[in-house]
Parts: structure tokens; C-alpha cells; sequence
């Protein structure tokens, strides 16, 4: 089917291009002329056929917003909106509600897969009226890697559910990679292992542990066998964050993906203010050495 | 090659079968006459030819150390001795001691794979002299999955590395549980996500938290979608406790691991005396209402 | 001077009797006729005189809303609001904003204490204009402690930041009570200790771990040493959450914090579903035992 | 009464001076003749009365086992030898078989109080049979506080409890301390406070979380506001790895004082090899920007 598509990043053209090979006609703008297919928004949704579909892969938040409420003008009652970024579902009832104002359906559907999707398809978490998912369909089935539907691909709800599962996948995503990274921390630790990249080389096939961030893991491995050219500086993109405020919300605890989001918060950290006061504290009642402070401007 | 395999549990005599579809002649012993293959653990040495290969699959612990202290007299000098159950690694430490005084070799060999092991192969990790596991290689090939001997295989170091890494790898698995189980229980908490499992099952491909694990938790959510008839009640079975005491003892910090450790045992409280002193202050600061604990006899 | 007071619940019914005992005259109102000193609100306002001042001592959220939004309309430009209630520190800004278009001023001021600052006194941390602070520093004066001023008042910042810093101090509690309890269920698990409320007794003095929390430990213990009484289910109030969830805002790690949070939402539940999840994934990988679910019913 | 006291440092010199304050005729050793009253260990043991009584007041671990070793040489049965310093309880046990066997008695005695013991008194939890905790009360009496003794000092029970009691004491203050240092960072790095130090002094009196640590926190802050004299650089001293390994053995959920360990063995590294792991993790599978190690020698 012809669709639009609004933002042609590393996702967005990736995803036109999985489209176009199987088939649809997958029209992209992007403000960067050297990747868009049309000169402008109005262009994009002047060579759609109504009822109109315009997938939108651009940053959540300010960004997403703009487009939406762009589009909210550009299109006309009937045609969708697929919000397929990684915005917080709570954005989605919003959005929803402006398009509402003006006729226009709503999709949400998080997409996972990264830089690997183009290639291995893109799972999808889907939220909206089933009368809407099924007119993606044919979009969802080309972008999901072969096989099972329902092995790639969920309806997840309604509006704003395809989003929140996609927020909790990274959340455990996060939990799942700094139980990898503990290990790994260890086994590096550990003088009797001989060689690290080994030891996690060998949980690939018949462990219980085995995983694609497993998989991942051992490649950066073989690549930099102690890591040295990479730091511990982690940033984290949001969605982490929302899982603990969800479980916090919904009093579910979730000590494991709250340890992950803190460890990547405190390694961001040049030095801890914490740590200052709890080194503070050691000192007054103990007599306990400190380690000064380095004076400004020396590392 | 011929080989003596004590302990004919569900994990011994799933890898005797394994051995045997591959060509080697696998002896088993074990006290329970209806599985054994011998009627002794002498009768097992003797049956064996010299030098002598004995692989032990018992539980670990004592009944580890009764069989290796009844081999010990049992075997003659250039027999070699494989410790494949779950032991703490210090205790490799004891055990090739103890073989060493009457010239025997020994081999640690932690094993993941579980009931799935006997199918799909068995990873392995081993500790111990370079010769010894050379000798062993057959062995191990036919025990681990087919394709590359190094995705599940590997010689981790000396004695004791073998089962360390088998920790540390079981100890990955108590966070990677913990996070998908948080997940879950998130999903299962909000009200707009309507089919949980589905959810779940839509990670499985293409996802960046896809993993055998993952595929577990869908298959047994086919089986009971809402967890029903299943208790939270989780024992542990000693890696995650010594992953976090080396942890401990390195320095490392282990929150992810720990955590999804302390979970475990918190599923297997009544009620929590740790809890019941936060309660006790609540009412004492600001007379907060407490719950009055049952009476006894009441459930 | 003469103050309005609006809530008479036990804290109140306290700080009324406190500021009486100390020479202001407070007229409090509460639907509760029975504790109430006037018939209504407006009869509140009609007995103060220009310019009021109104403390609102009512449950965060709704009910305080409410009140601010009648006080809105019956009070007079220059007159003066008060929430001493525990709101959080972003409906400040909404009840400042909705008072200020009314020429209403507002402070904000969290309150620690208890059912002990009657006798004690409370420790008082305010947020607002320097001025209306300044207004208030007699009723202030009265209700903390005896002593320095700076020892048991603040005015922390602009308006929210008295109910932030309150926030904080909460969230430090869960932490510092979760501390104590930890430490009490270890000593409660060791058979080598003959008399934990007598061990805990024992820190009262000189220790580095003695508080005021501590006092009340024993306290609680002395009344029940085993506190067999008590059920470990603990309520959390809100502050807990809001802290994790600014320290989320502020990428703070707060690993301590969250984990005392999250130990009370599992002190609630019957059984986990994360446990469950965990329990499912041990059966299908390694035929380990699990416990069924009572059948319903059954407890 | 007459009593022997090894080690000088700090604390022992410390507790010297109380006990002869208070009228006990205390001498002391140490190797470094500056401070011992006598030239030698046997010197010592030729100056006190039988049955003698011998405080070791050493580093726990080698230099203590050193010192009880050289005592059960020199001193005769009936006598009996406190080990007053931060040895794990496991230690105890060996301590008092081995003096045993010479007819020495032995009790364990956890001191807290740090460099204020000295005009505070010292909070002490003893272990040991009950004939040789009534012998030593008088020095009891001495170096506790004054005031009710049950508020000071525990005969905990047996040998090794006096140490455990102290080992919880000490996993509970690295708990306690984590809150109020999570709490700080918090405030420091909210803008809306404008005071940090004088929030946290604000809490002196009448909140529910003053303690001796707050004051300690106050006057450090007191000192420096920002703590920027201080690195966060912050060591651990064994008792609380103990606490968390013991929670470990008795299977109680310990999530707030291993938190606190953590975040100290975090304190210490400058960079980490688990977050290493996460941030190569997330370029694998999303081609996320990583932050690239500086290159040796500059830092």
C-alpha cells in the first residue's frame, strides 16, 4: 500500500527501505533534503490517496508533537496517523485527542529491533481501534520479521498500549543488560578465569542464559576483548525511567530495572555527591581518612 | 571412549543417553539398582579401563565429596575424575587436593542446559590441567550442542574455574528472570495492556530482549495465562548466594543480582519480620493504623 | 496573633492546643462539629481579621484542593494561606497560581512530628515569599521545638520548596526505617542472640546508629518483644513514591530509597506475580519443583 | 580494677583514659614505646594480678589472631582475654577454642562510639558465659555513658554474639547513612532549595529523622556546605560485607544494606566494567553514541 513517512532517520530509513522491498510504496519526507522524497509535509500528504496513512518516526516528545499537530491541519477526516517512535504513552492520549478534533485516526506502535531491523524485520506493539490496526496490517506484516504474527507482532490495546508495552520491554531490556554486565564485572574480576570473551562465548548455544543481548555481547567482545576503548558513561533515553514511575504507579516493585536505571545514572557521575557525604560522615565520626577532593582543574 | 558416570539422577541419565547416541560407552552407576548399569561404585572401576575416566553427577555437597572421597581409594594414579554437578567452586579446591595425594587428576565442569540438555546439547564449562581436558575433548563434544565447539564450550582456567564461571552464569540467570518477571508483572497490572501473554510472545522475534528465557515464559504462559496455579514460593539453589559472595569478596557491585536473590527469598516468607519493625515504627511516630497479624491458627 | 485553622484531625487538634498553650489564639474549623470552633469556613473567615491567615491541615490531594479552592473565593487580597498538610510540591504551584489571581498570598509548609510534636514540638519547613514568611515566624516559633530557630525551621526557597524538602525528609525515613528493620530480622534470624529488643536497647547510647527511630524500635519492642502482634503489611503514604520519582527527574540514584519503597508494595501483595513468573521459568527450564497456588478459597 | 590493654591507637588510648577517669588502673601495651605504659606483652602480663584480665583493643583479622596467639602463651588459667575490637564473630570462636585449651577465658566485646567514646562512653555488646561478663562489669561501667546500663550495654550471648551484634549495628549505620546521603544529593540537586545545610539542620530537632548522624551530617556541612573539599572516594571496613553475607546464610532479604556496600565498592572505581559492558551493549544492538574510553595517560 502507498504510505507516508515522516522522518527518515537511521529508523525511518531503514524502514522504508524493508517497506519498499516488500512491495509498498513508501513515500518519506525528512527536512534534510538529501534523504526526503518530497520538498514538505504538504507535499508528502498531497501524493497519498485518502484515506491517507502516515507512519511518524521521529524523536518523542517537542518533536513528535510538531508533527502531529502539523498534521493535525495537513489531513483530513479519515485518514491515520501512526505515532511509531518511542514516545511516552501518556503522549499518545494526547495526541489522539487533537487528531480526534479533526476526524483524523490514531495508531500507536512501538517498534523494536534497532539498527538490526532492516534486516531482521522489527517486532511491533500496536495500540488503537481494531478497525485501524487492520487496515496497517499489510504495513505490519512487512515490517515484522517472517514467520508468526503473533511471534512479531501484538495489538497490544487501545490507544497508548502499544507504547506502554514497548516502555516496558526496555525497561526489562535494561534490567536484562546489567545482569549481563554484573557477570561480566565479575568474571573480569576473577584472576583463576583465563579469558572472559571465552567463558560468555560459550553460554551462546545450550545455556540457560543464552540471548541475542548475549549474542551482541560476545561480538563487542571479540571486537575489544576488555573494552578498553569504550567508557562506562551511560545514557539512558527515557523509557527506563517511565517503567519504574509505571511500577511505582501501580506499586509493583521493581528493584532489579531500578537498579539498572540507577547504575546508569551514577555512571554519568564525575564523583558522587552521596559518596561526599557519606565520606563526610565516616570522617566525623570515626576519624576515618578521606581522599580529598582533586582541586579544580586538575583531573 | 568408555566412560563411568555416577549419579543417574534426571540430569546423569539424560547425558548417558546423549553419550551413547554419540558413539561413547557410557557406564553408569547410581544406589538405585533400577537405573544403575553396575551393581558397585567398585564394580564401575572396574569395568572401566586404565587410565580411567569417572564423570560424578551427584548433587553437590556432601553426597559430592562422599563419592570423590570413595573414588579417591577406588581409582589408581593417572585416573582423572569430573566433577560435573553444581559445586561451589572452593570446593574443587578440597577435591583435587585430596585425588592428587593418590595421583589422580581432576576436572571441574559446570553444565548448563537443564531437561533441555539432552536434545539440544549441553554447555560446558571446565576447569583443570590442559592435558586432562584435552583428554576429555570427546567427551565434551558429544555433550555439547553441534556447530562450533567454542559457543559452548570452554576451558575457563585451572581447577575451580570451570564451576566459577558455571556461578557467575547462574547468577546472570537470577537477574535476567527477575527482569523479565518485573516486566510482566507491570504488564500484568495495567489495565489498558488486554492480553499479557500476547505481549510476551510478540518479543520473541525480532525484539532486542528476546531470549530462551523469554521463549519459557511464553510457552508457559500458553500454558496458564495468568500464572494461576502457580506459587511465588521460588527456593534458590546456592549460585546466587555465592555469585553475590564473590561479588562481595571482589569488590564488585552485584545490584541487579543481589536483588533478584533477595526477591527469592522474600517469596518464601510468611510474612516479613523486617516489615513487621517498619509497621511497628509507623504506628509508634504518627499512629499510623497497623494490621494486627492473624491469629495463630488462622491463615 | 490570631490564626484560622482549617482541619482538625489528630495533627490538627495538636498544633491547635500547641499554639493556644503558647499564647496565640487559633480558631480551628473542621466538619467534625464536635472538635469544630466555628459552624463553617465562612464563619472561619469572618472572625479573622484583615489581613488572615488561614493554615490548611487537611489530606493532600483532593480534600486540600478543595478547601483552597473555597478559601480562594472567601478570602481577601492580602490575606495569607498556609498548607501544612503533606501535598506534594507541584500542587503548590497550582494553589499558588489559583490564590494569587485573588491577591491571596501562599506558603507552603511541610510538617514533621507526629503524634509527638504536641509535647515536642514540630520541625517546620516552609516555602514562599520572604515576607509572608516573616509574617508567620510567631506561629512558627510556637510550634517547633524550643532552642536555635535554624535547628528545627527553614525556609527552604520559594513556594514548594518547604513541601520538597518535607518530601525528602520522608523519603530518607523509608530509607533509614527499612535500615533498622533489616538489621533487626538478621538479628531475629541468628540463634547465637539471646535478646534482640535488649541488643537493639543497647544502641540507645553512644552508638553511631542512635535516633530517634531507634528509640522508638525499642519502645516497640518493649511493649512487644517479637512484635507477634503486628503484620508486616505496611501502607505508604506518597512521599516515598514522589521522592524516587524526583530522584528519577533529577537522574539521582537512589537505590536505597526505592528499595525501602518497593519493600512495602511487596509487604501488600498475597503472592507476587513476579515470583510466579520467576517459579514458572525455574519449572520449564529445569523441572524444578514448584508450589501450586492454593486453591481458591484456601488460604 | 587492674586492667591489661592492648593496643594504643585511637581507641584503645581512648578507652584508656576513660577507664582511668573513672578509677580503674588501666595499662596499656603497644610496640610503639611512645604510648605503652609497658615495654612488652609479658611485661604486661607480669604487672597484673591473677586471674588477669587483658583487653585487645588491635586491628581485627591478622594482627588480632597474632596478639590472642601470644597471649595464650603468657598467661595462665583463670585468666581471661576481651577481644574489644571489629573482628568477625567467626573469628571468636576460634579465639576462645584456643585459649581453651590453656584454661584463658574469652569474651568478644563490640565497642561503638568512634573518636567520641572518649567523653561519650562507648555502647558495648558483649559475648560470652555469664561468670566472666559479670567479672568484667566494673569496666563495663566504665566505658559506657552514663544512665541506665540496658541502654548502653548487652551481654548478646554466647561467644561470638558480643561481635555480631556489633557486625548488624555497623550494616545497619551503612544503611542508614546511604538515606541521608541519597536524600542530600537530591536537595543539592533540586534548584528550588537555596539552603541545602540549613534544610538538613532544620531537621535537628522534632522530625522523625534525627539522630547522631544528622548532627554529624549538619556539623560536616557546617564545615564545608558543598562538600567540595571531599572526594566520594569511600572505603568499607568488613562489617558491612559480613552483615550482607550473613543475611546471605540466614536467607533474609537485606536490599537496603548491600545497596549501601555497593554504592561504597562503586565509590572506588573510576570507571566501571560493568557499565563498559551496558554501553557496549547499547552500540551493538542500536548503534547509540558511546562515550570513548580516554586514552591512557590522560585522564
Amino acid at each position: 500500500m502507498k504510505l507516508g513517512l515522516v522522518g527518515l532517520g537511521r529508523m525511518g530509513s531503514n524502514m522504508r527501505e524493508r517497506l519498499r522491498d516488500r512491495g509498498h510504496d513508501a513515500v518519506g519526507y525528512d527536512p534534510n533534503p538529501e534523504v526526503s522524497d518530497v520538498a514538505s509535509l504538504e507535499a508528502l500528504v498531497e501524493v497519498l490517496p485518502a484515506p491517507r496513512a502516515v507512519w511518524v518516526m521521529v524523536p518523542a516528545g517537542q518533536p513528535t508533537r510538531e508533527v502531529i499537530g502539523q498534521l493535525s491541519h495537513l489531513l483530513s477526516p479519515g485518514d491515520l496517523v501512526v505515532d511509531g517512535g518511542n514516545s511516552r504513552f501518556t503522549d499518545d492520549h494526547v495526541h489522539a485527542a487533537l487528531l480526534a478534533e479533526h476526524g483524523i485516526h490514531y495508531v500507536d506502535c512501538g517498534v523494536s529491533g534497532g539498527v538490526w531491523g532492516r534486516q531482521n524485520g522489527y517486532a511491533l506493539m500496536a495500540g488503537g481501534d481494531e478497525t485501524d490496526i487492520t487496515r496497517l496490517l499489510p504495513v505490519f506484516d512487512a515490517l515484522r520479521p517472517d514467520g508468526e504474527r503473533a511471534d512479531s507482532f501484538v495489538h497490544a490495546g487501545g490507544v497508548g498500549a502499544g507504547h506502554y508495552a514497548k516502555m516496558v520491554h526496555n525497561g526489562i531490556e535494561y534490567g536484562l543488560m546489567q545482569a549481563y554486565a554484573e557477570g561480566y564485572e565479575l568474571l573480569a574480576a576473577e584472576e583463576s578465569i583465563q579469558d572472559v570473551p571465552a567463558v560468555l562465548r560459550a553460554w551462546s548455544q545450550g545455556t540457560v542464559v543464552r540471548s541475542w543481548l548475549l549474542d551482541l555481547l560476545v561480538q563487542a567482545l571479540s571486537e575489544d576483548p576488555a573494552l578498553s576503548s569504550i567508557s562506562g558513561y551511560t545514557e539512558d533515553s527515557g523509557e527506563g525511567r517511565w517503567t519504574v514511575e509505571e511500577a511505582i504507579a501501580h506499586a509493583v516493585p521493581a528493584p532489579v530495572i531500578s537498579a539498572a536505571l540507577f547504575a546508569r545514572f551514577a555512571s554519568r557521575q564525575d564523583d558522587s555527591p552521596a559518596m561526599k557525604a557519606v565520606s563526610a560522615l565516616r570522617q566525623q565520626f570515626g576519624g576515618h581518612a578521606i581522599r580529598r577532593a582533586a582541586p579544580a582543574g586538575i583531573a
